[in-house]
């Protein structure tokens, strides 16, 4: 394997096939972060591409958190490429395929639609960022609108959205509330019956599991909490150190088992 | 050339490079629009880094309509992607490679400063979102706060970032405005003095010469205006029909030259 682009995109996928194999039988989906891969070009992207594929074919969901957002046609095409199909000639082709993606609101309505128009035609999801893990997600998400913080409007609105592409009880059309902002997660939840809810920044970003509670519904459902770091580089943390580096696999097994754990206990209390 | 991801993406690297060879010599800068290649999945991608390339060796500067932001770690791995290198076994890559890329600033600082970091390094610059051209920009970016619209707040906020990688009189950090709103870009203009705007919409969307000037300030500098598909696609517009389809080069040629000739009848006005 040469010290290079493709050398290096090749590394991170039996790394990534690695702890697909170690984990798929204990979660529901995988959330790749597509600038890990897009940080390598072309390919890191064939990368991200085969992980995507890999995590299909063992059964797992794939939340491609892709963060996009454009104006109406450019949304179109990014609706296109990530979520649906492509004409050529006639003929269908698919560019990345994920199952469910993140995308912006930034740009309003016209920037989310045809997102939506692609998702009811392939069945398929979208978590839309409303209130950020980050910790200055609030210089403009909290900012004060006829006395409500921005992410509520834009929580309304995604609840408004969510309309247009129901499932049985909730809708297809979710919400990224940060794990780090609690009482942020009860009110949106609040706000949002219909809505999932993924909540990333449990684990390294410091999101607790007594904190997560309110994310979820009184059915125990609702929200799908999410530990990146915390789960694919769990040998490095002082805990699961005695796997060492070639444990990786294994210590990432380890820490989803914790994870489970530690949220089964939160819910018990 | 097959009718499939590889023939597509073939023919858009060939329609591009025709453009480009027709109007180098006419115009400062080119912005390709990433998701219209990313909708031919990696195939795509492969044209948009070519054209990225072929631009770039006809001495264009190249603004990359990327849209990206998150957190700040994976805002710096963006930021390592379209604008740095990657260091891979001591050694240093480059990904996508582009002059200046488009932001989203709904994440706030931490997920900006990344990408400014890298700009620094690099001598290469951002256009940050702040009124975008498409009829629903407002639903979010219009909301007062403090009895001014978001996009000021953002505005404000852009300049300020801007302090931080300044050129001799203008920032290397910009900020995007929409043409369609032209109001909006005489408030913006003075809100952000030493701040290049990037201003899409002119053409296809709507926008008008003799709207754009309060975009410039009293130099005559400060702003890049923007046309997509009224150059690339001129040849589908009625004024344009007597060049063919085989002749969509040099109907973009006529196009870039009536705009500029558009937009200088505006400015002796």
């Amino acid at each position: 394997m040469g010290e290079n682009l493709s050398g290096a995109a090749e590394a991170i996928w039996q790394y990534n096939k690695c702890i697909i194999d170690a984990i798929y039988d204990l979660v529901p989906a995988v959330k790749p972060q597509i600038a890990m891969y897009e940080q390598f070009g072309i390919e890191g992207m064939k990368t991200y591409v085969k992980t995507l594929e890999y995590a299909k074919s063992k059964g797992l969901i794939v939340i491609g958190d892709v963060k996009r957002g454009d104006i109406g046609s450019t949304s179109a095409a990014y609706a296109t490429g990530h979520l649906g199909k492509v004409n050529i000639g006639g003929k269908q082709f698919r560019g990345f395929d994920e199952d469910f993606i993140t995308v912006n609101p930034y740009l309003g309505s016209d920037g989310i639609l045809p997102f939506i128009d692609v998702c009811k035609q392939e069945n398929k999801g979208l978590f839309i960022l409303v209130k950020t893990s980050n910790p200055s997600s609030g210089e403009f998400q909290d900012q004060l609108i006829n006395n409500r913080p921005l992410y509520e409007h834009v929580g309304k609105k995604v609840a408004e959205w969510g309309e247009l592409f129901m499932g049985h009880e909730y809708s297809y059309i979710g919400a990224v509330v940060g794990a780090t902002y609690p009482e942020v997660g009860k009110v949106l939840r609040e706000l949002m019956p219909k809505t999932f809810i993924l909540v990333p920044g449990y684990g390294a970003q410091g999101g607790k599991a007594e904190d997560l509670k309110h994310y979820f519904n009184d059915d125990g459902l609702g929200a799908i909490v999410n530990s990146s770091r915390g789960i694919i580089a769990a040998y490095k943390l002082p805990k699961y150190e005695a796997y060492g580096e070639t444990g990786y696999a294994d210590a990432s097994r380890q820490a989803v088992l914790d994870m489970r754990e530690d949220l089964k206990k939160a819910w018990s209390r």
